[in-house]
């Protein structure tokens, strides 16, 4: 199935950030602070992001002999933070980041998988609350289209789709694993790993407004057409009854059984 | 079933509003304007409206021989107007509440389907942008059950289980259609209906953040445990098909088909 079928479903325009804010974003991506000791900036970093209610992540784990995660870019409402974790190892967790992966902080990222297994497996950290966008797409396609897609949605695709950003002036390094182990990082991935995640909030704010709307549209169609089509014999009948779940919606989940 | 289920599924306290910002909100239910004439109030009442986004709406309606809009309760953020639609008539919808209920305005409503079908017959005024709690409440019902329920859930109900009030605390008269469509309203009949109006903005954030986290929990949930709880080969076997929606998902919605 096509993954996007729910934008032509919906027949609406999905985007929702208008082009001055993307530069604001990407500018901040530009600027993003990379942190690879412990101490002045490190401590600046999570206290900043300690006052925050959601953050996004991206990560960037390598997968192979060892896990490992690489990076870590952390965004909060006006800054970015990237943690070289292959240099700072435990400490990085044990400074600061544990609590706010494990804590009440919502942790904003796509495709958590590889991160929560890395996190558990090699530094016994359990990511807590965590609101992941894969996840989100995927429940939008299933209350769109009925059933579950395929294939899932890659944020580039999401970032387009719900963002209607223009993708050819951002830049992606997401494939080329084993450049995220190198060190120095070159200024263009730290850049994609960056833009990644400063857009991970608005993305998060537009998959809800579609969770919700998708979830909202069908009840409140069906509500609205069982009094107003009906004569008025049948709707003073059914609202003397309006203490039932109509019908109609029991037919929604099982279009056979309450024929 | 029982209609609050998934409070006990979901074991956390409902209790959202903290009991100083009840007080607020049943402090301008008792503050309510009253208006069952054109002009000067009306016409401040509706300018205020306007620069809303949400609204909250309580309808009063006799159904019977007619149908009848008899008050309509609209909150804003800081005020509830309450309109006399058994005096003012067509003239209220021609002098601007047409205008809102039409409109881009979204209106939270409890159970929208007599005031839908009134309006259409009776006014010609097509109700849109509409969030009914009540469909929102059926949805959440049915994320953490797996199925709707038999019956609907009350206003009352909802302020209860959601926004965890003090119900014994408030002024509730919804039952007796006549007293609605007598004049002078009595002032403890005015202040139900704005008492409903007023916490209707509170429930529909209340609503939406469970309606989301009843989509989302699962989802998350099967996530985490893919790869965390996966040996390392299995675990980069799964991350090398990620782009695969994970054959848990499917099994959420067939449980026999993709064994």
């Amino acid at each position: 199935m096509d993954p996007f079928i729910y934008r032509n479903i919906n027949g609406e325009s999905t985007t929702e950030q208008p082009a001055e804010e993307y530069d604001t974003l990407i500018h901040m991506a530009r600027c993003a602070v990379f942190i690879d000791g412990t101490g002045g900036f490190f401590n600046t970093a999570v206290q900043d992001i300690n006052k925050e209610s959601a953050i996004g992540v991206d990560s960037k784990v390598a997968f192979g002999h060892h896990h490992e995660v690489t990076l870590l870019s952390i965004s909060t409402q006006t800054r970015v933070y990237q943690f070289d974790i292959l240099k700072l190892g435990m400490a990085a967790f044990d400074n600061g980041l544990r609590t706010i992966l494990e804590g009440k902080i919502q942790k904003v990222i796509h495709n958590s998988r590889p991160l929560v297994s890395c996190l558990s497996h090699k530094y016994l950290v359990k990511l807590a609350n965590v609101f992941d966008t894969q996840v989100g797409e995927l429940m939008i396609e299933k209350n769109f289209c009925g059933e579950f897609p395929q294939y899932m949605c890659s944020l580039t695709e999401c970032m387009k789709v719900f963002l209607g950003l223009p993708i050819d002036r951002l830049q992606f390094n997401n494939d080329d694993k084993v450049m995220w182990m190198k060190r120095p990082l070159s200024r263009s991935l730290k850049i994609s790993a960056a833009q990644n995640a400063v857009f991970l909030l608005p993305l998060q704010k537009c998959i809800k407004t579609k969770m919700l709307s998708s979830l909202m549209q069908q009840g409140t169609d069906i509500f609205q057409k069982i009094v107003r089509d009906a004569s008025n014999d049948e709707a003073i009948q059914h609202i003397g009854r309006n203490y039932l779940v109509p019908r109609e919606f029991l037919q929604l989940e099982y279009p056979d059984k309450h024929l």
